[in-house]
């Protein structure tokens, strides 16, 4: 039992978003890339095939693909957390074995989202099927509440029960509901569970609370100024990191978050393939992604720096 | 440009169930035999893998296997409808690709689900990449409506833009919004197309509007009856035998639809493993289904009859 004690994720995690090439299909070569400047710069870990990663605009096959790639680089494996949840219990169990058999640290797990209001039940066998099914020790998976996307997320009880029922292997939760509330609920009733707020906007409070760091789409582009409140949470100068990172997430926040930040980094990398998003979600204008870049740069002093990869 | 206006589906179209072994995995065995009964007691045509048929907590492979299963039978690939339609773009194009080899008369498509509220544009593009890639003039698709449980859902403009841009291969669409009005709005706006309420309880409405038929879950279990105002729709019995459908559909309606309708064939069948749902879905309680059954049966002289199957 010892093990579920450790904790195995904490810091600031980019959920890495996807490149895609003049062929549609994702890129790797941009991909490894990006992963592995993130971790030189900023980032604790890596959560590729989140929400922010198109990763249920991704094929399965593509999936595996990419983490193989990633897994082949000089990335720790022990340093990822991919999403491996799906509407299909068959694919879930198809990409949480694959990622165990890669050493990934972790697995992150959107409950199944096509059917709406499913019974407690019904979701605690899903998992029970997943964790049963790969049967392995070395599977550690984190529950991904975000109910404003996936509608379905998960109750305390639920939390509770699988926690309950797998307590080797139910070790963490990221929070992407956007309600402070409801994190600091489940930070109450379960602190031995590694809780991620999915926006930064939490982070500073989270950790005061208990929270083990962030998972959140800004950390594609601003893991260091996240990192600042992440490493002097305990300081006196953490209220007004946070307050920076907060005022930066607001302007994240004014265009669609996931092609905003595939913009800001085709911008700084100077490369426009990078801006390019899969259906069903498209590209923002180049004079609008340009106006937001000016406005993180002039009010915020925001830049990022590729000049080393 | 002929072959466009050539209806290709009509009538009383089952969203075929999927049954599982004691094992979980979908029974090849019991779906084509289920299948073959339909098209021989009341069905015009077959849609596998549609909401009714737990489609989304199937597997790639699984869908493709079965599918096959079905062809391979004496079933005519011509009345099947498979849905194809996934959150992921790649995993849509290998599924409709798959659909189209083996002559599937055409193919139902969910809009992609995961991200709430996509843009016009998104949506469109999602489908021209489809289309675009599977770029064979046999493809024949069936938008698929259902914004109750897939949230994301087809607006007229986008209905319009679709047939306008591929009026030889969008010929059709089925309307589960449940929301009449909704129907009746599409079947003015585009009266060329092939459009299938959901629901039998607007059968007669839709036919003496210009539907084509229904694509409805009943169908599994209640199809004779459903081809009786399929049959009769301009004549005066027409109305009774709405009346005696919608009357049966309130008690369809009054449990969890799938889990009901699988517990039906069960019974009638004398086979348990058949009321076995996959997860997220749970099975009904065998005293609520035996309740369910009993009034069908007093109420409305409801039965199944396998013994030739």
């Amino acid at each position: 039992m010892g093990t579920s004690t450790k904790p195995r994720f904490s810091g600031v995690i980019a959920p890495l978003v996807t490149p895609f090439g003049d062929d549609g299909a994702p890129d790797p070569e941009r991909f490894v890339t990006h992963a592995d400047w993130l971790l030189n710069n900023g980032c604790n870990a890596l959560a590729p095939f989140g929400t922010t990663s198109e990763a249920n605009s991704l094929g399965l096959d593509e999936r595996m693909e990419l983490l193989e790639e990633l897994v082949d680089s000089d990335v720790d494996p022990g340093k990822l957390l991919p999403g491996t949840g799906m509407c299909s219990v068959a694919d879930a169990i198809a990409l949480t074995q694959h990622a165990v058999d890669l050493e990934c640290g972790g697995c992150l797990m959107l409950p199944p989202f096509y059917y709406k209001a499913p019974s407690e039940e019904g979701l605690f066998r899903y998992f029970a099927e997943v964790i049963e099914s790969v049967a392995d020790d070395r599977l550690k998976v984190y529950l991904y509440h975000i109910p404003p996307i996936a509608q379905v997320g998960f109750s305390l009880s639920l939390i509770g029960r699988l926690k309950q029922e797998f307590p080797d292997t139910v070790v963490g939760l990221k929070d992407s509901s956007g309600d402070w509330a409801n994190t600091k609920s489940i930070l109450d009733a379960y602190p031995d569970l590694e809780i991620f707020p999915g926006s930064e906007a939490f982070l500073l409070d989270g950790l005061r609370a208990g929270a083990a760091g962030t998972i959140s789409a800004s950390a594609n582009v601003n893991a260091t100024a996240l990192r600042d409140v992440y490493d002097n949470w305990k300081n006196p100068a953490a209220d007004d990191y946070q307050a920076k990172i907060t005022a930066v997430r607001k302007v994240f926040q004014s265009q669609p978050m996931i092609p905003l930040m595939k913009a800001i980094i085709a911008h700084y990398r100077h490369d426009p393939a990078w801006a390019r998003p899969r259906p069903p979600l498209v590209e923002l204008d180049q004079s609008v992604a340009a106006a937001a870049i000016a406005t993180l740069e002039r009010e915020h002093g925001f830049r990022m720096d590729f000049r080393e990869s």
